[in-house]
């Protein structure tokens, strides 16, 4: 008989999110569900808890805490409230915590799972970005194993032998480059959010399509790699695949390259993060080879797309600067959702951030959400002055 | 400190033999040889076995022992002759042993090698595609580890997670199509021996390459997987990959595709037999993705290459079958370089031979060789008078 393995899920009513729930209610006999938790959503988040058989459900803004118990009432499922009831949920004792919370909300929250020595399933990018460090510090302290829940890094954890790490020559993180990947500089200038917003393979939330148009996607992902990887910050390239179905690939010293592909679906990396180190059964669209002809390889244009380079940079600086870099660039995107500045300047904006605040070592993350806060300040000054 | 290894190369003078040398010298403080054998050539042979301080050099060819003895006079290198040498050499406790010998001449050495519990490095196809069964049951009982040397079963081991077999759904093939992949059936009833032995990607021997012209040679890999892997014939998919630079994948139940791409050299199969679980740095070309620019894919055509579907029906039909198709097979394209056969008619002669002979269990090593005996003497009485 298999034990099953209890599950906490961070941010259950966005994709990741519901994605994990799909997967949870087909495998019922591996895996129960302990505490759920969302942002706004009580609906969606009550509904949910109730047919997963939730022991604890968490709303993150304290003032629908009414709504959600009285959504629940009835239910047997618990209704707590707030961001210490974020950090309670991921502090009870489940196997498995799926990080899935957006942004710098979901930090605590994983951080105290980690804490605990939980396996997490991180979907959560800033948590590396930002504070890659210090976080990856807390998981060899407390012996807790954080397994990527994107396709990139979940491909290269899928074929990063632990028995090899020694013998990695290079990480090829893949990227599509984006809607605009062979458009000139002179047509780049023009893009409207609207042609910025149509990602060929992937259907994404507004913000990751933009930035996986401008590549700054791929520049995170490059940082988060670095963090999250045991391999040096030059020996990780980012080749351009622009049918996105090798996620990415692990180069040995014997010359092997192993790869790790599929169908553009976000259950696949959810999967094994929750069956990790065995694989599960789901339901996803399966590669035809036939079918599919040809897979490209390209180099990145990083003139076209400098924000490749700048997150290159940011790595190798280190300290603050991965945290300038990720709030520049969250302020930046929104100004071009709103007309504010051209497609071509959200990068100029990030560079001109990092340029005017002094880098300078992370030391905890109070210091991390405070320049956060900062540089989103400046940000938005800068593009409104100019200054 | 590392506890060196020793290591047995059974057909040290061939073309794995001598990549195999190649690796041990620059490891030197990772292998030391114990026992090195060959079938006629002794100046090779004595050279080598000195050049890696061997303990013994084995000639296969008992006529040639007194040369040996000669050649190796002085160096502390014992030499022995025969075919119960070449069995002795293998029985010796070396921690591994690559088996390289070509043909039938292997199998007894490379089943001593099994039944003492050994690490095989596996270069030898026939051992598997005509003792598949009796091996694998050999290698069960006696605990030994069978890594395969080809670019790609070794690709297939190096991405099948013991972990979860159960979830393997499809184990991909890839297939150069050899140099006729694009010809038409008119084209390819007029193929001469030189046009047969120019393949696109692979520098290899007269018989391999016809093989690999007929695809007989995938439609034997074919047979080797199915008795290498715990996944049934059906689950193997043979796919077109003219470029040889995915070597092979597999596809897990969580949609996951796992690939191990590589230059198109011997090496690092080999390599990888020797320092499996962990990898060794070896001197190979790396792959560069943007100027190798793209990888096609295609499904094989059935109809043009016949030798595929026998190979799949000899897997099917399973017993003393896959040992007709490999003996009607080696006489055949030896009748189609001599010009006695067109290159359709190696196919078409296999298929012949494969209905001629009454199929049925096989039961023993001895079974085996009287019957390839007796396919080759018939194979070859077809041949010269159609009948």
């Amino acid at each position: 008989m298999t034990i099953k393995k209890s599950v906490c899920v961070l941010g259950v009513t966005g994709s990741v999110g519901s994605s994990t729930v799909d997967i949870l209610k087909s495998h019922s006999d591996k895996y129960f569900v302990d505490a759920v938790t969302a942002h706004r959503n009580v609906a969606a988040l009550a509904a949910t808890a109730i047919d997963l058989g939730a022991a604890v459900a968490v709303i993150a803004d304290e003032s629908l805490y009414e709504d959600l118990k009285s959504a629940l009432a009835g239910s047997g499922v618990e209704a707590t409230a707030g961001e210490a009831a974020l950090v309670d949920a991921a502090s009870r004792p489940s196997d498995i915590v799926i990080a899935a919370i957006i942004g710098a909300a979901g930090l605590k929250a994983t951080l105290a799972a980690i804490r605990r020595g939980a396996r997490v399933g991180l979907a959560n990018k800033e948590t590396l970005v930002c504070a890659g460090d210090l976080m990856m510090a807390e998981v060899v302290k407390y012996g807790a194993t954080l397994i990527p829940v994107d396709s990139e890094h979940s491909a290269i954890f899928q074929v990063l032998e632990q028995k090899s790490a020694d013998n990695v020559d290079r990480i090829l993180l893949t990227a599509s480059g984006g809607p605009f990947r062979e458009w000139s500089m002179a047509d780049m200038m023009a893009v409207t959010p609207k042609q910025a917003l149509a990602h060929p393979n992937w259907d994404m939330g507004a913000k990751i399509s933009i930035d996986s148009a401008t590549m700054m996607n791929k520049g995170l992902e490059l940082i988060e790699a670095c963090r999250l990887f045991p391999v040096p910050e030059d020996r990780i390239e980012v080749v351009v695949h622009p049918q996105s179905i090798v996620h990415s690939m692990v180069e040995y010293s014997d010359g092997s390259v192993l790869a790790q592909l599929g169908s553009p679906d976000m259950r696949t990396p959810i999967a094994y993060a929750l069956s990790w180190p065995e694989r599960i059964r789901i339901n996803v669209p399966r590669l035809d080879f036939a079918t599919i002809g040809q897979l490209n390889f390209t180099s990145p244009d990083l003139i076209r797309f400098p924000a490749l380079r700048l997150a290159r940079e940011a790595l190798r600086a280190g300290g603050t600067v991965p945290t300038v870099l990720n709030a520049a660039n969250e302020i930046a995107v929104g100004a071009f959702l709103s007309g504010k500045v051209t497609f071509l300047q959200i990068a100029e904006t990030v560079e001109r951030m990092m340029n005017k605040i002094t880098a300078a070592p992370l030391c905890d993350l109070d210091q991390m959400f405070d320049l956060d806060d900062m540089v989103r300040r400046e940000t938005l000054g800068l593009i409104d002055t100019g200054r």
